[in-house]
This record gives C-alpha cells, sequence and structure tokens, in this order.
C-alpha cells in the first residue's frame, strides 16, 4: 500500500497581516482568534490523514527553532519522523518541491506520494479534505501529477485558476491549462462559465513523476536539486538537513506552478480534484476577521473592546482596551509596539506601512516586541537610557549560550520557575523570588533544568546596551559563529 | 494700588478628553501636544500679569502633590505665595469661590481682586489677555463683579451665553443677563443679533464684593463658606489649607453663574468684558488637534505615524507607532494602556467610553499606567501571577513611607541616580547599577538624597502583590492613617 508524505511549505514575508505578523514572524506563525497558528492547523490537518509517514517541511533556517516550537505545542499530536530542509533565502516554491522530491525518494522510495502544502491556508472541513487527498493519491500512483482545486464563488482577481477538461470520475479531471490572476471581467467570465476552478497552491505526486516532469520542464531547477540533494544524500538519519546556499541560489526563482505544472498540463500529466471543503489563504485582515463571529452590529473581535454608534469593524485588542466610536468598517489590531487602523476596502495597502516603516529603518516590520529564540523567547519591556528590561522565558530544558558582555552588568530576578546559573566557575541554581548580579565581563549561562517554564525579568544596566555586546563561548543551537 | 490674587479652580471628571486624561489625572494635568499642562499654561497666564500678589488653587486635596509638581516644573517663573485651598469632594464652582474670597479678604484686604480662572481654558494672547484683565480690574475696584466674554465666531452651543447691555466704555458693557447653553436655532440668533458674548467662566471682583453678592443671592453658599474658614483663619502661615468636609457638604452644589452672577446682573451689578483674545475650553478631541498642524491632507497629530490614503485624521501616538489606511476625519489616542479610535463627528460621546469602563470596573477609566504621588511617579512595566514590575521615579528629596510587606518581596535595581534604603535597621545608599532585596516582613524604605531624579526598578514577587498589603509606620505626606 502506498503511504503518504506530507510537505509543508513554510515562509512569508509578514507583510499583508501586518503588525500580528511580522518578517521573522509570519503568517504561519501568527496567532489567529483561536490561538493557534496556520502552521499548526496545517501540520494537524496532514497528521489527520490516513496512511501518512513522516513529514517534511520546508522552511528559512531563520524559522527552525519557531516551527519546531509549534509542532512541539500541538503535544500528542506532534508530527513524529518531521524532517526539515532548511532554505538559506526563498526560491519560490519550484526549487523547495524539487528538492523536497529528492530527500522523499531517498526515503521513501519512488511510489510514497507527497502531498505539498502551504502553511498558511485554512481549511476547517477535514472530512471533505480527506476525500480529496484520498482521490488525488489513486490519480498520483497512476502517475499524474495533482493540483487541488476550488470552486470559485466569487470573481476573485487575487487567485489563479485551473481548467477543467476531460473528466476522471470522483470529482477529478484532467487540467486543461492554467490561468493566472485573471483581471475582474476575466475572473467574470470564468466564473459564468463553471469550467475553471481557483489554484488552492496543493499538489499530490509521488517523487518519481514529480521529479520527471521537472528533469522535462525545468531542467535547471531539477539540476540544482540534484547538486543540493548529493551531499545530503548520507546523512539518512538526520532530521535537520540545510540546503547549501550557493547551488540552490543557481535554481531559477519560480512557482511550481509556471516551472512545472503548465508544461506538464499542456503534455496531459496534470490531473485537479475539486475540493468541497472550505478554502482561504488568508490573505488578507478581511479573511482573519471573519473567523470570528460578529454581533448584532456587525462587529468582530478579541481583547477588552468598546465600541459605541460602532459598526462592521473589527478589533484585535491584545493587551490594551480598545474604543471604537461613530466608525465604520475598520479594521483595527493593536499590537504591543504598533496600532493598524485602516478601511477594510484599503487592506491590500498594508504591504505599504510595512515598506515605510523598513524605509525608515522601525524595527516594527521586521520584529515583534517578544522574540523567539531556540531557547524560548524574550520581551523588551522597557528601554532607556543605561538600562533595558526583559522579560526572559526559557522552554524545559532550554539553555541561552554561555557568553560575557564588555559593556553591561545583569540583574536576573526569577519569577517563575528555576534557573540554573552559570557565573565564572560557579553553577547554582535559583528559585522563584531569588536574584542573582552578573558583572561586566563574567562568562554567564541560563538554563532551564526543570519540566516547566522558567520565567526571569532581566535588568541590564551599562552605558552601551545593544544585542551587539556578546561574547558567545559556547551554543547548544550552534550560534557561536553567527 | 490695588493687587490682584489669581485664583485658579482647578479639577474636572478626566472624561471627555480620555484616554489622556482620567479621572486620576483630568484635563488640568494632561500633556498638550507641546508637552505642557493646560494647569501649568493657566498658572504662567497668572503669574505674567502685573501687580500679582500670591496665588491661590482651589483644588480637590487628591491633586494637591500633582499640582505642586505643576507649579514646580514652571522653573523660574513658578508661582511665589502660592497657597491651596483643598477640597474634600467637588461642590462646583459657587462653593469654591466663596471660600476662596474668604482667603483673600482674611490675607489680602477688603480691596485686593480676585482673578478667577479656571485650570483648563487656554488663551495664547497674553497681551489681550492682560489688557482685559486691566480694564477688569478698574471695574472690580469700583464694587462690580466682572465677568469676561468672549465674541461668538459660530453658534456654540456647548457654551453659556451674557448679554451686553449699557456700554461702560473700554470693550466693558454692563451684563443685561445670563443665557444658559442654547439650542442651536438660539445660538444661531444670538450669533446673528451680535449682542451676546461667550462666557468665558473667569470673574474678577474684589472679596469684599463678591462675599457681599454672595450673602445677597446665595447666603447658603456664604453660611458654609465662612463655616468653613472659621477654622482656617487662625492658620495664617500656612500654605496649605483642607475645607471640612461636613460643612462643605452643607453647601449647594452650584456654579458661580448660576447662585451668584445672574442674580447679580438683574440688580445691575455685573460687567462683563470682551475679551479680544483667543480662548478655548478645550472641551474635546477637536480643540485638543487643533493644536498641532495640519499636513497637506489635513492630518495632524504626534509621534510616529505612518498615514496611507488618510485625511483630515488626527493621530495622538506615545509608546508606539500609528499606521492608518483609507479613513478619514477621525481622532486616534494611543496611551500605554488605552486606545481610542473615534469619528471626529462623535467626540462628545467620548464620556461614554469612561463610563463603560467604569461599570466593568476596568481601571482606566481612573488610572494612567504612570500614577503620580506625592514622592514622584511609579509606572506598571507588566504584572502576572506572582510578580509585578514597576519603574519607580523619585524626585530629588522625595521619600517613600516607611512601609512592610505580608506577602511580597522586592528586588530593587537602581537605574539612574542615587538610593537611600531603609531596610530594618540598616542604612545604605545604592549608585546606578547596584540592587538590593527587601525581604517580606522588612521595615524599609526609598528614598532619594540626590539632586536628580532617582529612577529604579522594583521586581515584587510573592503569591499576594496588591495595593493593599502595606503596613505604613511613617509617611512625609501625611499618609499613615490614610
Amino acid at each position: 500500500m502506498t503511504h503518504l508524505v506530507p510537505v509543508i511549505l513554510s515562509g512569508g514575508a509578514g507583510t499583508r497581516l501586518w503588525p500580528l505578523s511580522r518578517e521573522a514572524a509570519p503568517k504561519p506563525f501568527m496567532p489567529l482568534p483561536d490561538g493557534e497558528t496556520l502552521l499548526g492547523k496545517t501540520a494537524l490537518r496532514a497528521m489527520l490523514l490516513p496512511d501518512v509517514r513522516g513529514l517534511v517541511t520546508v522552511t528559512n533556517r531563520d524559522y527552525y527553532f519557531h516551527t519546531k516550537d509549534v509542532y512541539a505545542g500541538l503535544g500528542e499530536r506532534e508530527p513524529r519522523d518531521a524532517t526539515y530542509l532548511l532554505e538559506p533565502f526563498g526560491r519560490n516554491t519550484a526549487p523547495a518541491v524539487a528538492v523536497a522530491a529528492q530527500l522523499i525518494r531517498a526515503r521513501h522510495g519512488d511510489d510514497a506520494v507527497m502531498l505539498v502544502l502551504a502553511a498558511d491556508h485554512l481549511i476547517r472541513d477535514q472530512a471533505s479534505f480527506a476525500s480529496a487527498v484520498s482521490r488525488a493519491m489513486e490519480l498520483a500512483s497512476e502517475g499524474l501529477l495533482v493540483t487541488f482545486g476550488i470552486t470559485p464563488t466569487h470573481p476573485e482577481t487575487g487567485f489563479g485558476y485551473v481548467a477543467c477538461g476531460e473528466a476522471l470520475g470522483g470529482r477529478a479531471f484532467r487540467a486543461a491549462g492554467f490561468v493566472e490572476k485573471p483581471s475582474l471581467p476575466r475572473a467574470l467570465e470564468l466564473l459564468a462559465a463553471g469550467t475553471h476552478v481557483w489554484n488552492a497552491g496543493m499538489f499530490a505526486f509521488t517523487a518519481a513523476a514529480l521529479l520527471a516532469a521537472c528533469e522535462r520542464h525545468a531542467p535547471a531547477i531539477a539540476q540544482a536539486a540534484r547538486t543540493v540533494w548529493q551531499p545530503l544524500a548520507s546523512r539518512t538519519d538526520e532530521a535537520m538537513l540545510e540546503i547549501d546556499a550557493a547551488t540552490f541560489a543557481s535554481a531559477p526563482d519560480m512557482s511550481i506552478d509556471y516551472a512545472i505544472m503548465e508544461g506538464a498540463a499542456a503534455a496531459g500529466e496534470v490531473a485537479v480534484v475539486r475540493g468541497e471543503f472550505d478554502w482561504s489563504d488568508v490573505g488578507s485582515w478581511q479573511a482573519v476577521s471573519e473567523l470570528t463571529a460578529a454581533d448584532a452590529d456587525g462587529n468582530h473581535g478579541l481583547g477588552e473592546r468598546v465600541a459605541i454608534a460602532t459598526r462592521g469593524t473589527f478589533i484585535h485588542a491584545q493587551d490594551r482596551v480598545v474604543a471604537t466610536i461613530g466608525v465604520e468598517n475598520l479594521v483595527i489590531v493593536d499590537t504591543p509596539d504598533a496600532v493598524l487602523v485602516a478601511h477594510r476596502d484599503h487592506l491590500q495597502r498594508v504591504k505599504e506601512v510595512v515598506g515605510e516603516l523598513k524605509a525608515r529603518g522601525h524595527e516594527a516590520y521586521k520584529l515583534h516586541r517578544t522574540v523567539a529564540r531556540p531557547w524560548g523567547t524574550y520581551t523588551i519591556l522597557e528601554e532607556g537610557p543605561g538600562f533595558k528590561i526583559k522579560r526572559i522565558e526559557v522552554k524545559p530544558g532550554g539553555q541561552l549560550s554561555l557568553q560575557l558582555h564588555h559593556h553591561r552588568s545583569e540583574h536576573w530576578i526569577i519569577i517563575r520557575g528555576t534557573a540554573r546559573v552559570t557565573a565564572d566557575d560557579r553553577v547554582f541554581d535559583l528559585p522563584a523570588g531569588e536574584s542573582t548580579f552578573i558583572p561586566v565581563e563574567t562568562r554567564h549561562r541560563l538554563e532551564n533544568p526543570g519540566h516547566d517554564t522558567l520565567a526571569i525579568i532581566e535588568v541590564a544596566c551599562g552605558d552601551y546596551i545593544s544585542e551587539d555586546d556578546i561574547v558567545r563561548f559556547e551554543d547548544r543551537y550552534g550560534r557561536v559563529a553567527g
């Protein structure tokens, strides 16, 4: 019996859902109104399918630890046998899928079916999704490249479309062609004709079929994937594989649709399965706002809100109370360091805000006030001349690097859990309520030897307090050089 | 030569300019876009007049230290011989003015002219203001009660009006009557007639004339003012006088216009001086927004802003970046614990937000995240289960009470200045960068022996962390019992 290997492609620019998504924590990692992430939901959706073995995640190396954290957060449903292909930079979907196919052919054989999923799409109807995947597996096992289509409900100009040709039975068709994002008149035609479906950006094929199609239609990508895979092939037991930057750069920056599927469709090698499930690419605040129920005035959102004479407005209130008076059809998103107030009709311009902040050198385009690290997170509570206050949370077993600062001393106050502190030659444990002082030039390390989260308040004092005043001697996460 | 004693009436509910004004820090204390407060500007305006001697401030006792801080902030212009009449609760303007008249008659004599000013009005043309006050002094010295009128520029329904009667020369008229806040048709009539001016809520009269008019037109208030003054009369050197609550409660809760001026006008005892100065009661966010210059799109405000397709919008950005897209005619006010997004046409409903927060028991109706104390300020940076982090700033010479907590220990880290710490029997000084630990049940005190502000970070840890776990042994500001 053929088995299924889900491949999650995860990344993004963090621009369309700013300020909740940021460059360093793009859409897959963004907490939705229910508190879960799109990445977590995607992994869970894949894990719940029958005949699944393993999980391959292709993502930027900067997101590796964050991704593992999200999977660990699934508890019992945490993917077993997860493998990570880490990109040095984004190169669109075709090279990512080709390298993943090399990995899957090597580890699972020619006939394993890869199910390629975007990390930041939302599907709620698991049964219909599973049914579509099951049909796709049958077609993939016949050697076809399978894409998934969604029946259009409106003349959307933001998605690509797939033309349905010869019926293959079981809601499947041979793909007669691909249409890039259409103009509105063309989208209206496609909607009226009923012959086209939205291209959902999900695919199923055997590794062998994909690689063969890649050789035929995108030989430069096939070549790059082979070269990238070569040094990794012998590392058969490793879960984390870094893609070589120089080789990867030689692969054309192309989507799988454009590089492979269009040509394959013309050769009659592509099938499309019409999904009956709901599907959203959560591409704007409009889509996020629709995830919460509206009240009688059409207002929705989460957090502490006071809405007076307010209609059709979505409010994401995080730590603060948000009050509105006499406004209509707004999206208001409040985060610890940035607030967005946008009219629903202009949400596609959110990325311009991010561009402007980037141009100004304002950190809010990139980082949240809470920053994810391999060992946990830190949150800057306040900084001023001569001091910086952080709350540092360390995961059970987590360990910061052994380090030293030339220009700042640090006071650590334990507020939850137990801290193991290294300060030069001494190593000692501190429970909640205790504190210690790390003078300048002291080699120090913080770790969490316990089974619960460790939280400390760090007050750094000195005339120069910047992340670059750090000398790392030893780092479990390989950051000594970096 | 007669001299002038300014009397500033200071208080307010903190509702119309929420979230920048709060019940504990109402409009007079609110920082304007230029960083100054209306109270400070009012005191300065009074101090710059000729022939001024002393300054009487009538305010709630809760605002005493905050008021002194604002005056001290005027530096060289800090009012000398400032006297404070502290109310136990608000009783409108008539009782406040009557008690102030008792004080001024006792300390300055029958002929001193009181100039009664609201603490939260804005006048920028000092020369015209001084000229109007000079004319008012002449009329007051003749025994008249003088009010100030502003020539209407629009049919305002939010102000009272004064009818100008017989011309007295020098832009003064006998007041022919008072009109309460009119309907819009009536306001249009008054504007067209040109016979009425806005009642600016400022007055000039001798203490003797005011008290005599009070006896005739509001005998219950006159009686209460006499009784309140009796025990204070002998305290001739004291700058801070607390008004007795039981007696004060017996005074009718009435405005000076309604209780005294209307009757006195009917008896021909009131003059009105038409001011040529600009005047604003800064009664809404609209008025505050007009204090900043607009850009080409009619947007204005302060702080870090990104405005895309935005028009006519005022943004007060405090610690965060505020981004707007596709919005028009909004007022957006961002503070550390609350955000307001209101349409300009609905700003009179801001007080409904405050009412709603009060009903919910949400602290943001009352307190800012930074709270003023006699010795300085504290700001809550974060709190969570088992801990609370504050930045505490102590004025030069300031001293917190000698106190003890049963349920929390405190870590203090000095980030600016030098701290003098008392911990049981020990007293020691700590410079910036140092820290100390105050265990539970330890009598402790923090003070600032230096000439610059002292700033510390306090991390309190314990199973019960609330302001009510405090035993005060000794307090320079009289708070042991309270």
